[in-house]
């Protein structure tokens, strides 16, 4: 937490809006059937998002029975669906039970080309029309313009302010395209925040590698409300993922975050998802990624041995997920030996750990070892020790392989 | 470009030193012998990089000689090797014909225990010592403090300044544990910037998401270098990825970027480290993840045949990759259906255009359809109108299945 809060942020106060069964349909391999739509809508609600948004009704058959039927499973997390500013699209959104319409302009294209003329008036009209309408039935309202970081910024102000002005729920900002730097959102976000009265939403595409910081960026500006989806599943390379997201938020404060979110559900909506959707959870992945939370070189090793805090800011813990210091290999040290000897109870010095690590080091310059063959070279040197023999056990363990060749002794301790 | 470039900014005048061959033998599976040294050397140079940093020749005898190799290939990029802040190493590399030397302190917790004290005496001048020697022998020399978001900044700015004083050629910050954020970055190079008058070189670990924003961030701020590795990889999950940082940085100065690197050889750099490593490309990677330039949402493919940049902020040729617009699911519009009925040269009217998008819709809800069933229906539809039996002709076919049953009329145009 910082010393000195800014009473704008709200890092410690934010919402998700989880759209995988929306931003996350529009993701090339994803064709979710009903009963898939329901398993991943009861796992988000289980890590407790706040919100679920859906595709429009107005997609297909199916997407309007399913709008139905999520909205009918009494889940805790509230259902959206994401539709166009069009009257029907609205009429047939309201008809399917769901808690609030995410409503957009329907092309970017708009924003650019309107300039304080006729275009204008008629799509501010419009929006008054729906919103009215959609309010009229009692439900939550977003307006949000696409490609906003590229709209000419007075339209947009304009626009907002005129949809906050009657009662709209949120309006929306969105990086459809993915072009947007923190510093960039940060600006338009504290001056959408000193224009409007309402939340604010925001919704980031990551194709240039910023969805994350972006979110958390808006957040520090006054945004409320954020969009994911699992492994930010979306168009193109996709949107701010919800797991990643929950590392940052986690970051920035932890104890509103393990309070507020089962964090230990990411890694299980990720399984699910990535399996329905076939591909593998990226090796690099945030929390979950096989590597995460995975410490190599000898500084490191040796530092998270003594406090894990000194190179990890996430708990795997809190994810549930374990850690795991990678010993055999060339970058090793000795501190990190050390520990694996205390952990193998063996009676072993200082100088000891040195002349194995040197051992380990010239062996894993032709390839890595296992943890078997480096826990073998120990018992090895601590057996031979018990007899006097320890200076020169290894003189014949010339490349990894013989490793394999010892007949490992029995702990002698 | 921005309208009122800020003359703080390196956003169009930035170096990248690329740490596959260090940072990047971190990572848990990374195991590189010599030969696949040489061949990501020359892929990473044939980019245009401008540095390679190397494993420190203290790690290993083979990491000494590989050190001695890469420096006499003669790339165009300079050769740096990462050492600790200890003479004995700065003499070996030295010895082993490096352009330059990357120096850290060993361990964070020295930055964070050390205030004004003797530590910090003790830490100064022993950068001074090292340093001293590495100039005396006409080499570049780099100092960096490590975990430098969590460090006392009274103490780092003493120690860069007293660095910046001798001449050192780069500063360093590094967020070690991945902590940091955009804001925070931008304000700590902000402020170092006004300190020293050297290059300010830095490097972001991705634990939260932010190593690419943050970069981008660094060089608004005034810094000079930012660290990368292919795909990321590192220590737990990496740092910011070559290939993301370019398409963040083709987003903020396209022309910079084109003419300094050559975009197309990303892939292949990709190609041959995740091969090494053992590991997938990511499906959603920057640039060359399968679907970075997959549009699927009827709006968004409209819209991306009228004009591939209202939906893209990279164009998919500068990168040696090509777009891909998905039709064949229930999220498509009839616009983009339209353009494939271009594209098969059919004599069909619009009105044709949605019929047949009314049944892709109805089919896609049971399962997706190639690209293939799509050009079925499409060109059945066109054979019946010639006939006058289109408005029946999709009659029977009411499940995907049943696509496969249809025999392609020729081409009747």
């Amino acid at each position: 937490m910082p010393k000195y809060p800014d009473p704008m942020s709200n890092i410690s106060n934010f919402k998700i809006i989880e759209s995988t069964l929306r931003e996350g349909e529009q993701f090339a391999n994803a064709f979710f059937d009903t009963a898939k739509k329901v398993e991943i809508a009861k796992a988000l609600d289980a890590i407790g998002v706040d919100y679920l948004e859906l595709t429009s009704p107005a997609a297909s058959e199916q997407s309007y029975n399913d709008c139905k039927t999520i909205s009918s499973l009494g889940l805790k997390a509230k259902i959206l669906t994401h539709v166009r500013c069009h009257m029907d699209d609205a009429k047939l959104a309201i008809d399917t039970g769901v808690d609030g319409l995410d409503v957009v302009i329907g092309t970017s294209s708009y924003l650019r080309e309107f300039s304080h003329g006729k275009d204008m008036e008629y799509i501010t009209n419009k929006a008054i029309e729906v919103i009215n309408y959609i309010k009229s039935k009692g439900l939550e309202v977003r307006f949000s313009t696409e490609d906003s970081f590229r709209s000419d910024l007075v339209d947009l102000l304009s626009i907002y302010k005129a949809v906050d002005k009657i009662g709209v729920t949120r309006v929306g900002i969105a990086d459809t395209v993915g072009c947007a730097n923190p510093r960039q959102v940060y600006e338009l976000v504290k001056t959408l925040r000193s224009v409007v009265s309402c939340d604010i939403e925001c919704h980031f595409h990551n194709d240039t590698g910023c969805a994350i910081a972006n979110a958390y960026a808006a957040l520090e500006a006054g945004a409320t409300h954020i969009d994911t989806s699992v492994l930010g599943i979306g168009e193109r390379n996709g949107i701010t993922p919800l797991g990643g997201l929950l590392a940052r938020m986690y970051a920035g404060d932890k104890e509103y975050v393990k309070n507020k979110y089962d964090l230990t559900m990411i890694r299980e909506v990720e399984n699910i998802v990535a399996e329905a959707v076939e591909v593998t959870v990226p090796f690099n992945n945030y929390i979950t990624g096989y590597c995460a939370f995975t410490h190599k070189a000898g500084i490191h090793a040796k530092a998270i041995l003594n406090n894990p805090s000194t190179y990890e800011i996430l708990n795997p813990q809190d994810f549930g997920m374990t850690r795991y210091v990678s010993i055999g290999h060339r970058l090793t040290g000795w501190n990190a030996v050390k520990n694996r000897v205390e952990q193998l109870d063996l009676d072993l010095t200082d100088e000891d750990a040195k002349r194995v690590t040197a051992k380990i080091k010239e062996l894993a310059d032709v390839r890595p070892l296992s943890l078997d063959d480096v826990d073998t070279l120990l018992r090895t040197y601590h057996h031979a020790k018990g007899t006097g023999g320890h200076t020169s056990v290894f003189d014949k363990i010339d490349t990894p392989d013989k490793i394999a060749d010892i007949s490992v002794p029995k702990q002698t301790k």
